[in-house]
């Protein structure tokens, strides 16, 4: 490793309206600085990929700032130090923070900023069930979902980095669980690999509600939602007594132009004394320790499987990125960044 | 009180196109039965006028089978037993149960028809506070709303019997209690009659949005819905982090034409990591003791007011119903019958 080397970087160009494309984006190089006291500089190996990203380079109100225009894009990534100047940090560590995507980061560590044990499992592991999506379906499942065993859970995004593990997690609460993907691939995948009890095509289907029906013939229970839109109205019709709707995400809407927005009729949460209930992983962080001791123990046993997309090139991300939003990626996206070395 | 009269009752003519009109209703007459084994011959006295009704007369799903065309009104009421068949009701016994919109009702009691006691509080504040909208108003807001000292609560249709009482309720647990009424009137009697610390007037605000955030500057913590449309949706905006939002009516949307529906944009609810939650007050049905006794208290300590709009006479129940959904109505709605003797 040479600090020879430049740092290059993604940068946010302009906001996009709708999905990002070439003018969203630049690629910038600029010199590697040096920690100053209480910095580390951390060389950046992978970058996870996440829907929150839409909604951090909008001008809109969530639970983080927007990226500014001519900032590096803000990303969870894993990397190790190159140099320390904080006491907490030793040259060498593994870490894991908002790097941001770019190949080098120098930065003073917030609360984001944690040493990770590579031998725990994979670094890219780390990012996925063991980092942000394992947080999220961990705790949204568990907590927010509240699964009693005989339920029936239906996830959307069920071949994504969050919906996967909720469907394995699901199943391990003893709910037979029915995960909504879109390709016949990606529905095999689902049932014969992760061992879900049924998969829907969205795209396959004329009629979702019809099939809705036919898979929750008892009704939902739970329903786990990472995508929104027509799909979230048309189950909120087949939910079951005092169900529990799980707003985790909405990528169906993120590249809405204008602002994000989702209209549903609630009607039917009324009349099925039913829940709908958003929720941020990041109020949960004091609890993550809990989560990571549960999903390395079942990863070791094998009950759940860590299922990866792994893209390479720091040149790579705006397509990535995309990748996502229509529905491309086949597990947990993530960019590898240290390809040359 | 005499056998020889004949009972008159209100039928459903046709089912109506968004609001009931002259063409809904048939005031009829006929003879009045003599109860035979298990039943029990009811003279009702009053009954209680709620919005529920709006949806039992729709050929929609609910929560009860839609009231058949030519079939007595579906209502609950409260009257004297006449004459019994059934060995748990006693000649002269107060009863409360649904009776339909009718001057006698003969039928075999089920679970919904209890024996009350005359001397507890007048027979319309057993209808109103001790009735449906106090077992509402009380689970809904303390179950379902799960309140906090010194949280700020948001209640719609707040002169309205429900939405009276959950703001007084509000008071007792130490929440800043904000109502949402329309005209200047109900808005005084809300803060000067019944403690409220703030009003909001819907009909003088041209921006609700901006009225919300002027009563509301800390966010509203939970908001008590009993009117649905454009109000939940400006509210879900104001909504702080981990809010509760108790869907229990959605009175602007019940006559709509074609179907109950009613869109939001539930995005803010993710951000906010907020929860929308329908309930059924049924549901609650084998806890209502613990309300009655809870609710007698605080009204024989004058802690909160019953407030009655008692109207007189079968014939004039269209119109009384009708001021429900126009907010014409001033506190519990109730129409007496038995105005002759």
């Amino acid at each position: 490793m040479s600090l020879n080397k430049s740092n290059r970087r993604i940068r946010l160009k302009s906001r996009p309206d709708g999905m990002p494309d070439e003018g969203t984006w630049e690629l910038n190089r600029a010199a590697i600085r040096s920690p100053d006291a209480n910095e580390i500089l951390v060389k950046v190996s992978y970058v996870s990929i996440d829907p929150a990203m839409r909604g951090w380079i909008s001008d809109q109100e969530s639970y983080l700032p927007p990226v500014a225009i001519g900032e590096t894009m803000r990303a969870l990534a894993i990397g190790q130090v190159l140099e320390s100047q904080h006491e907490a940090y030793q040259t060498g560590d593994f870490v894991s923070g908002m790097f941001g995507v770019q190949e080098y980061a120098t930065l003073q560590p917030d609360a984001s900023v944690a040493v990770i044990d590579p031998q725990l499992a994979a670094l890219t592991t780390q990012l996925g069930v063991l980092g942000m999506p394992g947080m999220t379906a961990y705790f949204g499942l568990l907590d927010v979902g509240q699964p009693k065993q005989g339920e029936t859970l239906l996830v959307s995004g069920a071949a994504g980095a969050v919906g996967a593990l909720v469907g394995q997690i699901g199943r391990l609460q003893g709910c037979r669980v029915v995960g909504v993907a879109g390709g016949r691939e990606k529905c095999e995948f689902l049932t014969d690999v992760l061992g879900f009890d049924d998969a829907i095509d969205y795209k396959a289907e004329k009629d979702l509600g019809a099939a809705l029906g036919r898979a929750c013939p008892e009704g939902i229970d739970i329903f786990f939602d990472n995508v929104g839109g027509d799909l979230l109205e048309a189950t909120l019709f087949h939910l079951s007594h005092r169900a529990r709707v799980v707003i985790c995400g909405a990528i169906s809407q993120y590249n809405c132009a204008d602002s994000v927005s989702a209209q549903i009729n609630y009607i039917p949460i009324l009349y099925r004394s039913a829940r709908l209930e958003g929720f941020v992983v990041l109020d949960y962080m004091p609890r993550y320790g809990e989560a990571v001791e549960a999903l390395s123990g079942w990863l070791s046993e094998d009950l759940i499987c860590p299922h990866e997309d792994v893209r390479e090139g720091i040149e790579k991300f705006p397509q990535t990125l995309n990748a996502l939003f229509s529905g491309k990626n086949f597990g947990k996206l993530i960019l590898k960044l240290d390809t040359a070395e």
